[in-house]
């Protein structure tokens, strides 16, 4: 039987909150077994990106990085938040790196082909390194990812943290047993948008047919659940979505995805 | 015998440079054996915390570093720096890992206490993990570290780079048998300061004391020596002194020194 590897993805909310942030990485810290962290940089970026004066274009509602926001997301996600993520986890006594997909060549990707919008400098993921990330895991460091990836030509590239944490479970699954912790806002896929106590515990192949049927989910959650389908499909076992709080073992008030 | 370990620092007005930051890590890359990069930051950290709008404090010509500027250190030095020549390497086949003090627990720090001045969020090297660096080495990375080191305690601390280059040098002794290169615009030490040709290419203990007798060894070089001879009464075997060509076999016009 495989060892287990949990995968954690927080996002720019949890980030952008130091009070948020501590209490996540406490929680992190004292999670059980062989771990990832993988985390998105949020506002962060935009503020400091205005502030340096360069605006954020936007096209449909996505970001366009060009060469200017390119660098400022590699110093806010690869730089002041991984780095102080890491010094973090490190008071924490969890012996943290922080990687880009860069590192040890860990996540390689492509940039964007220009159809319609050209996304810049953004990178659909191609491959993974599972087995450079599991000389780490197996050295008893923790990676913690930001959302850079590369293109193995020396262009780094702006990549989804939920795509890299899925694409990082998949490939890892090959050698561990992988879940997937989503934290987000919410308590986890909910029966009722309007209710935030209304968690659905469990959603496999079947009874996610039948939410579709009853439209319960709703946009947002549509692509998110599509993709955590797609890993599932692909080798992870299974994917948790919900409040931090689901890291530790008192609450199951969240929702676990199945085949 | 103790395998071979290179260190190899290099400044600010490499790292400027685009070009000569690319022939450079083309050397880099093919020198043999094991090895570790340690950069500087150089005034890009200045350039950008000025468009931040945060003014570089400075005390008898050193830099304060309070808590806006080490943002902008970590930001610069840790993501945008480190993370940009960790990308340039992988394409020259090397497997770089950037790293900062605070990655796997590599170099801890102290605050600097404050005597006549407070430098504010500046590290004094105290500890360095020579066996999880090694863990990285023996995995086949290429180490390369940044000037961030960090407390232990979750502060992350600015850390003259020629310092985390002796320092880990010293450490890594323990293991290997280490030698530093500091790339710098010099050709190395010179007998005549107004004749870069007048390379002195081998300095020992006695030979220092001559230098020193005779007035050779000027101000700024005189600490640069100092520690030199620091290292290397702990553990360093050698240390070279000479612009980027030294990594070169052909050229051996660049400073030595040995106890």
């Amino acid at each position: 039987m495989k060892e287990k590897l949990s995968i954690v993805k927080i996002g720019g909310n949890i980030i952008e909150d130091e009070t948020a942030l501590n209490a996540f990485l406490k929680l992190f810290s004292n999670l059980e077994g062989k771990k990832i962290l993988v985390h998105g940089g949020g506002k962060r970026a935009t503020h400091i990106a205005s502030k340096l004066g360069i605006e954020s274009q936007m096209v449909n509602g996505r970001r366009i990085t060009d060469a200017e926001t390119l660098e400022v997301i590699t110093m806010v996600y690869g730089g002041l938040v991984n780095k102080n993520v890491v010094a973090k986890l490190q008071a924490l006594n969890t012996d943290a790196i922080g990687l880009t997909g860069a590192d040890i060549n860990a996540i390689k990707s492509v940039k964007r082909p220009v159809k319609d919008i050209d996304f810049g400098f953004v990178g659909d993921v191609k491959q993974v390194a599972h087995q450079s990330i599991d000389k780490l895991i197996q050295a008893d460091f923790t990676p913690v990812f930001c959302a850079i990836t590369h293109d193995g030509n020396g262009q780094l590239l702006n990549t989804n943290a939920d795509t890299i944490t899925s694409q990082v479970a998949v490939g890892m699954s090959a050698l561990y047993e992988t879940s997937i912790y989503y934290c987000f806002e919410l308590n986890g896929v909910l029966e009722d948008i309007n209710d935030k106590n209304s968690v659905i515990k469990h959603i496999d192949s079947n009874t996610y047919k039948d939410l579709l049927d009853r439209g319960i989910i709703a946009d947002g959650m549509l692509p998110k659940l599509e993709n955590c389908f797609d890993a599932l499909r692909n080798g992870v076992k299974n994917i948790n979505m919900g409040n931090t709080a689901m890291l530790t073992q008192e609450n199951n008030n969240f929702t676990t995805i199945t085949l």
